[in-house]
């Protein structure tokens, strides 16, 4: 009997993040590709676009004037998935097939900067750590309502995902109560804490470096790295390398380097297809209910679909949805090509 | 204090399957859209396509060729995730960061039909019989294979779900695990069985049928609804009336009824939108682990990602990824446009 290669048979890999797997199929990754193509969004974006309602200066759907604004902006969603209207409700705990209670909530979006055609890593680090000193605010600000337990900070980046508008932009969510992936990631930080009195990450990151073989980036303060057990094709995670509770307990040497690597992995990220890398980011962190969470440990994930080229991504669709998530190349491989990509981007070097 | 209304306020509602939330937000099914559009697949293909790998008498990729079928086909994935090789391997019981397990399987491609341009719901009654009749065969002759545990069938349609041939046809994929998804329902199907001594759903299906809210269509034996917890735009549930544990399990007027819904949901679902109604769909049903599973109760999600018309769909993305599924419209509007749909599919009438 043949013994077990990961690099080359297929198998199952467990998240320990969620409590999940993954199938994991190497020999599939020559597969040909006859389906849908990505339409590739046009290189040649102008500074300032009149009809952008994110651009400085223009008239938003509800009527609302931007300011002129010269580097971040954040404003409420003016089409917001959640309300701040406190709602009457009478819970019925004994139910068990109409289990639903009203959910009050924040949504703001959050301008990276003036410029309707600049993205993370064509800006410079000085403006990317603006960007976080923005999110370390919101947090703050948000986390302080009463009524919210969770700040959600994420960004979709591109069409395929979603994202309706060029201009370099994020999201944030806040809302009372925890959204399903967080508590699910929480109550498997915290059963890991209680048991080691170290958080999940902490350990995890450690091992990794030790091993080496997943690491994409690192610097003083920060790992970027392929999970073992990621997803999508070009999945990674930033991980502190101390154990940071929340955006808002970094030094400032944490800040600065931080801005670094966010600028360098999303670099790497364009270079790879040379193209403006789709991806939905979104960061994890201590709730702000008011409790202390010693378990949380600050992570960013990045969920980009692409598979092989700017137009050709992977589906999570029929197996994916029914039964679990599937990937063809393995973490290693991702991150060999992914270190292998160059820190300048590429439209600097084909000007 | 404003009273909550459901069909009004941004709220949560509960899915006892798999024990996960989904924010509803009823009141932002007005949000304006500019993003990415689907493009629409011609409605004129030809009844044989030379070209196709699933049409009859053609050559696959590996050389194969396909027989002149005149119902449904059957075959290995020329391209498949699994492999059915034993492979030897040690496990060690106590890694928690890099636990990874071979796992064996088998992947088939069933052609629903000869003819390259038909869809379910454009076949009559009596070929999806067949087709239900294939399932039975292919659930049974896995399942016995001594090292499958789970047959998962499944369909692809629409190239925006990743589906690369628009010749009807579905996947099988059978392994020795439990995927992830099955795992969780089936924890909750089995703590709802050990407590009450009925199944999650048989109950959940007479509370449908009395509220009659949510109730697509129904039949003698089976009921298309929207689950209450459904997270896309227009996810729907076959479920069937009996506890019936397994497709093998239907008596032969079960299959006519189950053949009947199903061309019926799928009419409706192209009738929508006047298109091809793109989903993955899939069957939930009991393992193949030789075990008795009382707990199972025969169901077929689908899920489709179309939100407002044939080009724009839902996007699963940032928020959803890194917090909880969303939803705007709600599973209550969703039923009555549904409902409201003709039976007769709609290229019939323009023709
Ligand atoms: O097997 P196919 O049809 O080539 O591939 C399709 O379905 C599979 C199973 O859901 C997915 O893993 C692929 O991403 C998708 O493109
Ligand atoms: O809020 P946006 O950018 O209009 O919308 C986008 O992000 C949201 C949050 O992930 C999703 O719910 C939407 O489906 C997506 O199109």
């Amino acid at each position: 009997m043949k013994n077990f290669d990961i690099n080359e048979d297929p198998h199952r890999r467990y998240n320990p993040l969620i409590n999940e797997w993954v199938l994991v199929s190497p020999h599939r990754s020559k597969r040909p590709w006859q389906g849908q193509n990505e339409t590739v969004i046009s290189d040649t974006l102008p500074e300032y676009d009149p009809t952008c309602y994110l651009c400085p200066g223009n008239v938003r759907a509800n009527g609302m004037v931007n300011p002129d604004y010269e580097s971040s902006f954040v404003f409420e969603n003016d089409f917001a998935a959640l309300k701040q209207e406190e709602i009457a409700f009478e819970e019925n705990k004994n139910e068990t097939f109409f289990k639903a209670k009203p959910e009050r909530g924040i949504s703001r979006v959050v301008c990276f900067s003036p410029k309707h055609n600049l993205t993370l890593p064509e800006m410079s680090a000085d403006a990317i750590e603006n960007i976080i000193h923005t999110w370390q605010k919101e947090y703050t600000d948000l986390g302080n309502v009463d009524y919210i337990n969770h700040v959600q900070i994420f960004e979709n980046k591109g069409s395929v995902m979603g994202c309706s508008n060029p201009h370099p932009h994020g999201q944030i969510w806040a809302q009372s109560s925890l959204p399903t992936e967080v508590e699910k990631t929480q109550s498997n930080l915290k059963a890991y804490f209680d048991k080691h009195n170290k958080t999940l990450l902490e350990d995890y990151v450690k091992e990794e470096l030790k091993l080496d073989e997943r690491i994409v980036i690192d610097n003083d303060h920060f790992v970027a790295l392929v999970p073992f057990w990621a997803i999508w094709p070009y999945e990674t995670m930033i991980v502190s390398k101390r154990n940071v509770n929340k955006i808002t307990d970094f030094t400032e040497a944490e800040v600065v380097d931080f801005a670094i690597i966010l600028k360098q992995l999303t670099t790497k990220y364009d270079n790879l297809f040379e193209t403006s890398f789709p991806y939905s980011s979104g960061i994890h962190q201590s709730p702000t209910d008011g409790e202390l969470h010693p378990e949380w440990h600050f992570h960013m994930h990045f969920y980009p679909p692409l598979l092989r080229s700017a137009t050709v991504k992977k589906f999570m669709v029929g197996y994916e949805m029914m039964g679990e998530s599937q990937r063809d190349i393995t973490p290693e491989k991702s991150t060999e090509i992914l270190k292998n990509q160059s820190n300048v981007h590429y439209k600097r070097l084909t000007k």
